[in-house]
Order: structure tokens, then C-alpha cells, then sequence
């Protein structure tokens, strides 16, 4: 089958992969879309993304995916051969305390499709376990399905920052991350949703989103209000955390979604301490699924206009470029089954 | 009435102070003891500590305190003349957000004794809400009384890290701080307490400890267990946030004790991201004297040993520069009453 | 002024009552709107209620309330003649350990307006502390402003729920409080809210609610869905807890919001147990107004819909009257103003 | 080999029972020490036990045991042949929800052993799941190490009531489970410990445990303090878990541990309303051995003294038969391995 195999910084191509045997327990997936994220276009850009390299040889990028099934393996409940379905493209262990305790994205021994040395979802096709296929509804299109991905995370930060309805919530940096969980606080009931960002473009369209108030950072932070119940930091900008932290209520709840541009960031223990502040972050999401499709096709959560570019499977060296290059406003989408 | 009172830098000096006029709610005490702390010696050593400025004139300090009530105001229950009670100095207004939800220790009006402009202990006789004046039962003497403030904050801390018995702790620094919350650690049940310091002497102090492991980190933290719950940093020094969070189990919580050095501190975000860990701190103690009489009346903390240099009232200022100079091993009592 | 006071069972009557003088801190309401609540029908038609009894002579009954401040005493601050208010008819101690810890709903020394023997708001003017009256926006209209006390039990209900968006809910009984209960269940994001009742005509009612599924459970429980998240028991019916309980999921959560006809309820040991489930219960609501002032002036939640009677001041016997023998379908609103 | 079978009330008989063959992931242990419980003098008194009958055949009896391990399957790590070993009678299926989020047991399709259909521990060999095998330190001998099954429910009872340290704990019922839940109590550091019962025997019993203060409520229980943070029912009495109730705070918890003697028991709904209490159940335990050996192991928590009578695997019999009639004193203990 056609895949694209990235082989090095700014080296990827169309390169044919051979198809896996299918196990019990496993469904063969007919990939249909993947969307590209930041994490790719960084991949692409650098060769390599945070700890995980290119040591083993190019690997298949891509992990917001969608398709349909073509094969469901021995004692597999629940899914069909023609279901349409989104891809979770974690797969943990099972077994471990972290597995066994509902937090199964803190598995030391997790497969990550996409992230080397695991192959991922820009394939024709793609073996899978059953848990990490979710049928989708027919409300549901499949460039929905494959964005449910993103929209996870926003879910899982949601619930990370234990937002109670009513709180008001400060999200930094209005890429497609802060946007999603923008989207996500306002559907689960916060009471104001401010969102920061320096860029024009991002704040005009955050700012037309409904319930959310975009304010524009590029000269300070003076004009973002206080007392605020959460903060999620969504930017990666290396002093947002700081100023967000110093805009929360006492006790309030701040979480880094962003990965920051460094590893190293630094926060100021006066406001901390003041306020006896918590900080935490998310580390991809665990169980989301069921709620992001559940904001999806009710409509609580809308997310094709995400999409602001498409391209074929042959293409994606294009798509990879544009977004490494930023000429792409939010998404680019992948057909992998266009012609 | 006798005082001392701090004009500047290293200058602090024996001095004559008014007596206050007895209200509604209040009780007067005749101070008995005050313990000296890392603050008083810090804010002796440079006439400041933090925001805390004596910009409109010399203050009486001293925050650890315990002594007699000698008069008591009118609608005042459950306090007597004669009775030996510890001092809690932080005068909350009972009005805000703050004070209303249990967390008194964030009311923004709070009076804190002995911190600039508000006079503290170290005098003769002192005026207090009755909120404020904890009777202490007859197995607690004065030292301990006034020595139950430090307590609070240990207690203060390992509720704000939600210890639950039978968890792994670890404890950066072991000066009185480190060494109060690793005895309330273990009397509140922890399976393990381990305690990181790079001196010799209290490395060996702490380690005699019952219950409690001392690990030298002075050559690195390579000796330090990992796959902790909670981490409790209470040494002040840079790195040592950012090196316990690095031992933390996932989903471990790390609480800042410890003021600092500098303000601003650098953390890993890789660590916190990966671990989804969480950060909080605490600002002093709210609702901790009962809990901490009984640890203290019950045997399972005790307090005696921390007294290690004793002071009248008028050799203060030398116990300041002792204190200030490193002189004491761990802690200085004054002797308020003593002739 | 003129006033209703109640005397005894079915004797309530137009009698005068003398002004009250204005302290510091409190406020002088003219009282504009007071709704009847199922416990004003009950106390009129037994002449007690619970524990309350009329032994120290007739009082005014009434706790939703709504009216204009007329006069602000010292020291108010946030209040001025002429604001639109809604009145929060409990007068918690403030000062007591469930005061101090945002829990003043459970204060014993609580003094709750219209139960005996503390005069309640029908009646022209009355005098409160100024925290116990709520600023309306123009949004809001007086016969909402004296439903804010009713939203209320209801916030307070899905709080103590813990529901997180995207949760199942079922509410037993689509009186106004199953009614207002299913109405903040939806707008706090819960994926699906399932109301039980026997009578066509509420469950008609209920149905049409956005969001709302009815289930009629006169014939038995056969048809309500189970694994649900959240029960919310607001019936007052005798089996309805146990019912309810029984389509809860592992560890669901049950809450008792309806006063039982009976004071004793039977529940089934082995559905507990087996499921681990959780039970509490509510009692009247603390901190609530700013949220349900919010979801009213935000439009997610409306009130105006349940005023299904109106009567002046001097009509207001009769009104207990309709209320005790069911003739008024949802809520009866006094005009206290009415000529 | 020999072993234990229970074929109808009071009918229990030595009898052969065919060894299991051994897959991968399972492991092979001689039963040396099995303890009797008072379900299984119930179930063998009536020959069923509540939902759980023999209508399939006679059944292996018994749960809480220990052994050596006799042989490893493939894929087992860190169990070896001659470790002794305390067993977890539940097996869960690993796969469910309940499972995945560390409440397996919840699992609906657990095989709890001992529990007709599934065959228990009173026989010489069993093959058990890994997960179900924990290996015990040197310090823990073969009684106490049958005994972690007894101690895990008092382990997960006080979890489940979220006992914080220095809380004040009521216990209701003075059997070997309200005295297990005792001791962990006091270990995991209540400040008070308080526990009820009519029997003069038991009374002296627990009143001579350190931490614990024993109350007989024969006669009513005006002599038990009030204003209690946390009540464990371990009684199975009909009115106890009303009467504990009565003694707790605002907002405190209370936990269903006994098996009440009828299903539906009756609760006070004024009592749960007027305090926002909480009440919630436990159903055996998940995750309990690597804390019940730790208490133990450490001296913290003692069980040796709870075996009060001890018999050989074919005196069985005349063990359930001296435990259904109430002459065990506290535990009987079965010496599979007794000659």
C-alpha cells in the first residue's frame, strides 16, 4: 500500500508499506482522513520531536485519523466490517498501574502511532486493536472523526482543570488547541471564556467565537481580567504560563496544555504561594472519545470549520511544508483515499 | 511595657511600647515565649523580607508565641485570666471570599503579626481577637505553645498535599521546617519519609529520626528513591523543586513549603507534562491549631527538642545576630517573662 | 404595614406588622414579589412544619422573595436605594466552624426567614443584613428575582451532585423543583437528563423541556434507563430513592433533594453495596445567588415560565388555600405590591 | 487431592477434588492456612448466601488464604516456587470499565472464589491468576498472611470513608471486622476512635485496644460523643446505621461494612438532610494487599491474636459447625496442611 514515511528533517515521501497480519481482537481500518497537527509539522521540520528520533529507520506519520473498517479480527464486539470510524492512536499497555487506574495515557510502555519508532495513520491501511476504534455516528463526517483526536485533548484538559459550570476560564494562545478548548469550556458550562493570543488574524476569529472574548497580549497583559477560576496555558509561549498563573483567583487552577518552545519554564513562586495556586498538565488523554463524540454530534462542539486546507495522500510533503512554513490558518486535512 | 523592635538592618533594639486598650472579642496575654524563625532572622539581617517594608517606622517582631491571658473582653467564651494558650498571629478579617470558605490563610486584609506595619509578640503584654488565642491543654508547656506556629505550618502542608496514610514522601531540607513536616508525615501515617539536605549535621540529625530516611544530596539525587507520591519541598534552594518533582510517581504531587531564594523558579515542564503531576504551595496555615495540640498532647510530634539556644527578652538582639549568623542549630526561644 | 401572618393550620389572615429599625450592615427592602413554595402549602394546611411550630404565636410566612432597597445602613457597601434585589432568606451565624468553612447552609444557629419563630417576607418592608440581598441585572424581572430561591435549592442540588458535564442524569418527580433541577442539569452540560413522574400532566410539561426525557413511572421503573451517573431523588415519594438508586451505574451517585413524606426511607442495602453508591442529601444551599443569578441573565436558565397563578397581598390566603388543595399547576406568585 | 465442599445447610463434607491444569499467567499454590468468616458460617448455616446458591453442585468452600507456591505458568513475573503467598479470592475480569478505572471490585463478571458457582480455598492445591497471588515479607507468617483478606476490607473500609488523620472515627460493632477496621483506623492516624456494641465480651475486648475507646449501647446510645467526622457500621445491626448516623458533624461520612441481617434497612432522611451527611458502602476491596502487608508487616496493625481457635482441613466441619453456633471467640483458622 502507499504511505508517507518521513526519513529526516524536511525528507518525507510517498513510499509503499506492507500490510500486517490481523490478530484476534484487532480490526483492519481503510484509512479515509488524517488531519496534521503542530506536532507533525514540528516532526517534519526538525527531524525529530522532543526524546523521540529517527534512530530506527523513517517511519509513517500521522495520527488524527479516520476511516472505515474492512476486517474485524476473532472476538471483537461492537464494530463491523463498514463502520466508520476514528482512531485513537495511543495504544497502552493494559496491564499496568497506570492502565489499571484509569489513566492509560501515563503508560510507560504506550504505542503512539506517528511517533517513531511506531508507524502511524497516513497509510491505506492500518491494523489496530478494537479498543482504539470508535465507531462514529452518522451525524459524524469523517473529517469530524478524524479531528476527534484533537478535540480529545481539549476535552481531557477540560477535565484536567476540573472546570465546574460557572467558572470562568483564561485560555492562552488561539491556535486550533486553544480553540478546541475554548469550544469545550463554553459547552461545559463555564460562565466567561477569555482567550489570549498577539496574533490579529487568531484573535478576530477566536473573538467571533460565541461566549468567548478574545484580548490582545502583544502589548502586556494589563487588559485580562483577574480573579479568574482557570487558566490554560494552550500558547507554548515561554512567559504566558507566568502571566496566566498571576490573572487566577486564590486557589485557582492553572494547566499547561501547550508544550512549551523550552523545556525549562519559569514560574514565580510569590504568586503561587499567595494564592496557594495549582499547576498541572496534560499528557494526551485517556477515555475522551465517548464525550468528544458526544459534543460533536450533538452539536455542542462544531469542528469541521477547522479545516483550512486539503490535500491527496501524494500530496502530503505539500501539506507538511505549508504548515511547517505557517501558510496553513488552522488544519490541513489529508484524503488519503482521494484519487 | 518592654519591646523589641526592629528600626532597620540589623537594628534591632530593647524599647518602651504602649498598652493597648482591650475591646469587645479581645483578650490580653501576658507573653511568656516567642520562638525565633528563618523569617525574623532574614528580615533582622535586612531590615525587609519579601513585599514587607518598614517604611512607616520600627515594628515590634515575633510571630511564635505563647503566654497567659491576663484580661478578657466582653462576649468572649471559652478563654479564662490564667489560662496558658499559644498565639495564632495571623489576624484574618472574617469577611471576604477567603475568610468564608475555609481558607482564612488567603484573606488579601489579613493582619499577620510581627510582619511590617503590624506590631508582633516580642513584648510584655499583647491584645488579641480571641479567634486568635489557642488554650492549650496541661501536657503542652510554653515552649511547645509557642512553638505549635511552626507546627502549623507543617500541618498546613501535608493537608495541602492530601497525604493519604500508607504513601511515599519526600522531603527536601532538613532545617526545622523540613524536620516538622517529616514528624507530622510520619505521625500522619506515611509508609515512607525520606529527607534530602546537603549538611552533614542535620542530615545525621534528621536521620535519627524515626521513621524518617536522610539521603545527602549534596554530590546529586541519584540516592533519592523514585515513584514517590508527594514531595514536599521545604529547603528554599533553586534546583531542588525541579529535582524532587524528577521522583514523583504519575499523577505525584509536589507542594512548595520553602520561600525561595529567588522569586521567579525554573521547573522541567517535561517532567510535570509527562507525570501529569501536580504543583501547589502554601501560604502560612488556616484552621491547624486544633490538629496540631493534639499531635502535640498526644505524643505522636513532639516539639521540646527544637529548642537549641534560649534568650531573655533583652539579649534578643543577640539572639537576632546568632540566628542570622547561622549560630543556631535550630532553633532560638525567647524567654519573654525572664528576669 | 401590612403583613400575612399564619396562626394556626388554615389560618392565615391580613394582619399589621410594625417596622423594624435599621441596624449597620443591613438593608430595608420594599417588598415587591414573594412566591409560595410547596412548604408554604404545607406549613399553612398542618400549621407546622418538621420541627417548626407556632408556639411563640403567629408568624409571617414567605422565603422567595424579591422587592427595592429603601434604606441602606451604615457601612453597606455594594448596595444603594432603588436597587432591584432578590432575597437570600437564611441568616446564618457567621461565625460558627460551618460558617467559616463555606458550608453556612448547615450553620445551627441559622435564622431562616418565614419559619417559625422568625417572621418570613410577606409583608411590605423588611429589614436584612446586606448580605443577605442580591443585586438583580436588568435582565432579570421581579417575579424571577423571587425565583432566584427555588433556582437555587436546585444549583445547590446538581452541586452537591458533583455532576460533570457530559454526565447521565435522572430526576425523580417534575414538580417545580424536578423542574428547575432538570433545567441547571441541562445548562451544566449533562449529556442526557431523564425526569420520572405518575402524573400526565407534569410529564407532558417536563417533556417538552430542551434537553428533558419523561418517563412515566406509574406502571414502575421498567422503562428507565440504567448506568446513569446521577440520581436526584426530588419527589418526596416514598420508593422513589430506592427506585432511583437501582439504575445507578458503579459508585453513581444518589442525592436526596425532596423533603420525604415520611421521615424514615427504606433503601435497599444490596444495591449499595454492590454498586458502591453514595448518598447525601441537601439542605437549602450556600453561596448560590451570583450562579443563579447568572444562569438566569444569561438566558440558560428561565423562571418566568413557572408563575402559573397571581394574587395581591390581601389575596395571599386564598393563594395557600389553591397551593394546600393543588389547584395551582406550578408556582403562585403575591404581588406585595399589587393595589 | 482433599478437599472442603459444601452441599446444602449444614451439610459440609471432606471430599476429592481433581487437580486444575496450569496456563500461562497462572500459578499453582498448596494451601497451608485458610480462615473462616462469618459468611461462611451463614453460608454454610443456610446453605446459600444472599443472591448466591448451590443450585449448580456443591461447592469448595473458603476465601482468605495463604500457601506456597508449587509452580509458575509462562509469563509470570516475580512469583517463584517456595514463596509463600497471601491469596485474593477475586478474580476480575480485567477488561470492563470498572476494571480500567481501579474498581475492579465492581466488575460485574468477577469469580469471586468460595462463592457458589466458583470453587474456594478449602482444598490442598489451587490455580489462581498471578494478579491474584501476592508474595508476603519474612515478618508475616502463614496465619496473618490468610488473614490480609479480613484486613483488606478494613484496609478499603477506611479508604472509602476518606478518613483524613485526626479525624474522630465511630465503629459500630466490635466482631473481627469492626476490630480490623479499628486498628487501621488508629494506624492511619484518627485521633479518636470509638467503637459500640451489646456484648460485655467484645466491649473489653476492643476497649483494650491502644487508641480505642469502647461504648456499650445496650442500653441506648446516649453515652456515645457526638459531632464525629466519620462512622463505620461493621455490625449488621437493624438500627445501627441510623443510630451512628446521629453522631456525626455537618457533612460527615458514613460507611456500610456489615451485611445487614435484611436487605432493606431504614435511614432518617432528617438526620442526613439537616447535616448533609454522606453514606456510601464497600463490596470487598480493590488494590488492598501491598497496604494490608505493609500495616502488617511494619507492626503497625496485628492479626495473629484474632485466630481463636484452630482445626485440621478434615475437622472443617466441626469448624463451621462451632462458628455457626457462635463458639468461636473471634476467628477460626483452618490448618490445610495439619496432618
Amino acid at each position: 500500500m502507499k504511505s508517507i514515511q518521513l526519513s529526516g528533517a524536511r525528507d518525507a515521501a510517498l513510499t509503499d508499506f506492507a500490510d500486517e497480519p490481523l490478530a484476534a481482537g484487532q480490526v483492519r481500518v481503510r484509512m479515509r482522513r488524517v488531519g496534521l497537527c503542530g506536532s507533525d509539522a514540528h516532526f517534519y521540520d526538525h527531524g525529530q520531536i522532543g526524546r523521540f528520533r529517527l534512530d530506527d529507520g523513517p517511519v509513517v506519520i500521522g495520527h488524527e485519523g479516520s476511516g472505515e473498517v474492512l476486517e474485524v479480527g476473532d472476538g471483537v464486539d461492537g464494530l463491523a466490517v463498514g463502520d466508520r470510524v476514528s482512531i485513537e492512536p495511543g495504544i497502552a499497555c493494559g496491564e499496568c498501574r497506570e492502565c489499571r487506574n484509569g489513566t492509560y495515557n501515563l503508560c510507560v510502555r504506550m504505542t503512539f502511532l506517528g511517533m517513531p519508532p511506531n508507524h502511524g495513520l497516513l497509510r491505506e491501511r492500518v491494523v489496530l486493536p478494537a479498543r482504539n476504534v470508535h465507531r462514529v455516528p452518522e451525524e459524524v463526517n469523517l473529517d469530524e472523526a478524524a479531528l476527534l483526536e484533537p478535540l480529545s485533548v481539549a476535552v481531557w484538559s477540560v477535565q484536567r482543570a476540573q472546570l465546574a459550570a460557572g467558572e470562568r476560564v483564561l485560555i492562552a494562545g488561539a491556535g486550533p488547541i486553544g480553540l478546541l478548548v475554548a469550544r469545550v469550556a463554553v459547552a461545559e458550562g463555564a460562565a466567561e471564556v477569555i482567550v489570549t493570543d498577539i496574533d490579529r488574524e487568531r484573535l478576530d476569529r477566536i473573538g467571533a467565537e460565541p461566549g468567548v472574548k478574545a484580548v490582545d497580549v502583544s502589548g502586556g497583559w494589563d487588559g485580562v481580567p483577574d480573579d479568574l477560576d482557570v487558566f490554560l496555558e494552550c500558547s507554548g509561549a515561554p512567559t504566558a504560563l507566568d502571566d496566566g498563573m498571576g490573572r487566577l483567583r486564590p486557589r485557582g487552577r492553572a494547566v499547561l496544555v501547550g508544550v512549551p518552545g523550552k523545556p525549562q519554564i519559569a514560574i514565580s513562586s510569590t504568586i503561587i504561594r499567595y494564592g496557594e495556586l495549582s499547576l498541572t498538565a496534560v499528557h494526551r488523554y485517556a477515555g475522551t472519545w465517548p464525550r468528544a463524540i458526544e459534543l460533536l454530534a450533538t452539536g455542542k462542539v462544531g469542528l469541521s470549520d477547522l479545516v483550512t486546507a486539503r490535500y491527496s495522500l501524494s500530496e502530503t510533503p505539500t501539506a507538511l511544508l505549508d504548515a511547517a512554513e505557517r501558510r496553513v490558518a488552522l488544519k490541513a486535512m489529508i484524503e488519503v483515499d482521494a484519487s
